[in-house]
């Protein structure tokens, strides 16, 4: 007895852009696959789309001189700044509740002088892709689309879940027990976010991969479309790391000898000062 | 045209107890799987091995009585503390550089009135065991030794690269460019990190599955063992949250309103005062 799951993407899809048809794209790239049973894609696979083409299909594209406004539209809170030989990154929540650099506003894999911007609302961009898909190819699939984002601690980037349709996205193992009968200490694996990251591993980055074809966790396809990969965020009063340590820092300091509020509850007062608007 | 890769998991795989060989475990649970070729483990396949059988075949089992005596001599650094019904958890960076709620001391899935702490050395026990399997089977694989971590900004949990050998764990996009022919904006993906996520996925954490076979990224695996998965830790001037928010800002208060240090150089400070021994 085995469990097992297969990652497959197909080479050369066409550059994409504003108003092409997604489903009709990512149907074909699939149609091209090489995989088993009676159709490319079949029920209970998981499609595994980058959000560059999904931003793309939607006409997110600005000219590249706009792209600091950009980052600032986009953004809800200022986390922390990084300055580097470059200039200033800024680290930010934006209007999605995703914890970035940059926002997510993206100068790479874009037509010369363009940003992208992320789609406007992931978790809507993925239910469309997945009824678009059940309509034309008469499948039901799991949708899951990436970005890749940096992680406080770890070196390097992995992609994750931005946007999710018809997938489990937070495999929920409170009051289940382990082996020995014990609860666990795990309480949810992220799973959305654990396809995002398996399927980076052959879309990647240079490749012109954008969508990959997860088959064998079928068990984590749902009937429903589901609450998406919003529910994935944490931010608010859960989010120990609302500011930078040097941000929150400063911020202490600056409320300390300023009319501050009490240091008894320092998070809340950082947090809202440094709101962006 | 495609790429692709598979990742399998053997059932079955029996208790691991203190002192058990790992390399005879790991070869017969792979001996197991129902994969393709001439060797259930095939040259440039990855082994993904769950740190807790690691840590119980080193005999790294303490009662759990001294459960929170592990978790500070575990420790090197406070990073945040979390009060909940339970009590207090304590998100430190632990000895392997690792920032993880309970410096990884885990209670689950061991037995009764035990807990468990981290391997002494993933890396060395990654080398360990691809050397054992390369003896034993006569194949040149991957080795990845995962834990399961927690992320800011993020709900639920992901498993990580604690420990690797033979394997590009940091997969640097640096001077490369996409298709455009333009620099990427993402520098190096934490492909370990994502080898990792995607064993997870089959492993689980209630199936009693702790190794998994990823084959078809034979690209990614080395001749050398190589740096291992260190280098996948970043702590120290790189890293923007080296202390919670909470405790930045009162620290920030604290300094302000004693002789603290000047805020110009708020990081430091903060994170060298809460340093625990």
């Amino acid at each position: 007895m085995t469990a097992s799951f297969a990652v497959t993407a197909p080479d050369g899809l066409p550059e994409v852009v504003p108003g092409d048809d997604l489903v009709d794209l990512v149907a074909r790239a699939v149609g091209r696959l090489d995989l088993a049973g009676p159709t490319a894609l079949a029920d209970g696979d998981v499609v595994v789309v980058t959000s560059k083409i999904v931003s793309k299909a939607e006409g997110r594209v600005l000219a590249a001189s706009d792209r600091e406004q950009a980052i600032t539209d986009e953004t809800v809170r200022l986390v922390a700044t990084r300055e580097h030989a470059g200039g200033v990154t800024r680290i930010v929540e934006n209007r999605l509740g995703l914890v970035m650099a940059a926002a997510g506003v993206d100068g790479s894999n874009t037509p010369e002088g363009t940003v992208l911007l992320l789609p406007v609302d992931p978790d809507a961009s993925a239910r469309a892709l997945r009824a678009g898909l059940r309509r034309r190819l008469g499948v039901q699939v799991g949708v899951v689309v990436t970005d890749t984002a940096g992680r406080p601690w770890r070196q390097g980037q992995t992609d994750i879940a931005i946007g999710a349709a018809g997938l489990v996205v937070l495999d929920d193992l409170r009051g289940q027990t382990d082996t020995h009968g014990r609860r666990l200490d795990v309480t949810a694996a992220a799973v959305a976010d654990e396809i995002a990251a398996a399927a980076e591993l052959v879309k990647g980055k240079t490749a012109g991969r954008p969508v990959a074809v997860v088959r064998g966790l079928g068990h984590l396809v749902t009937e429903e479309d589901g609450p998406g990969a919003r529910t994935l965020v944490r931010t608010g009063p859960d989010d120990m790391f609302a500011l930078g340590t040097a941000e929150a820092y400063a911020q202490g300091w600056k409320d300390a000898t300023a009319d501050g509020p009490a240091p008894g509850e320092p998070a809340a007062p950082a947090r809202s000062s440094h709101r962006q608007h």
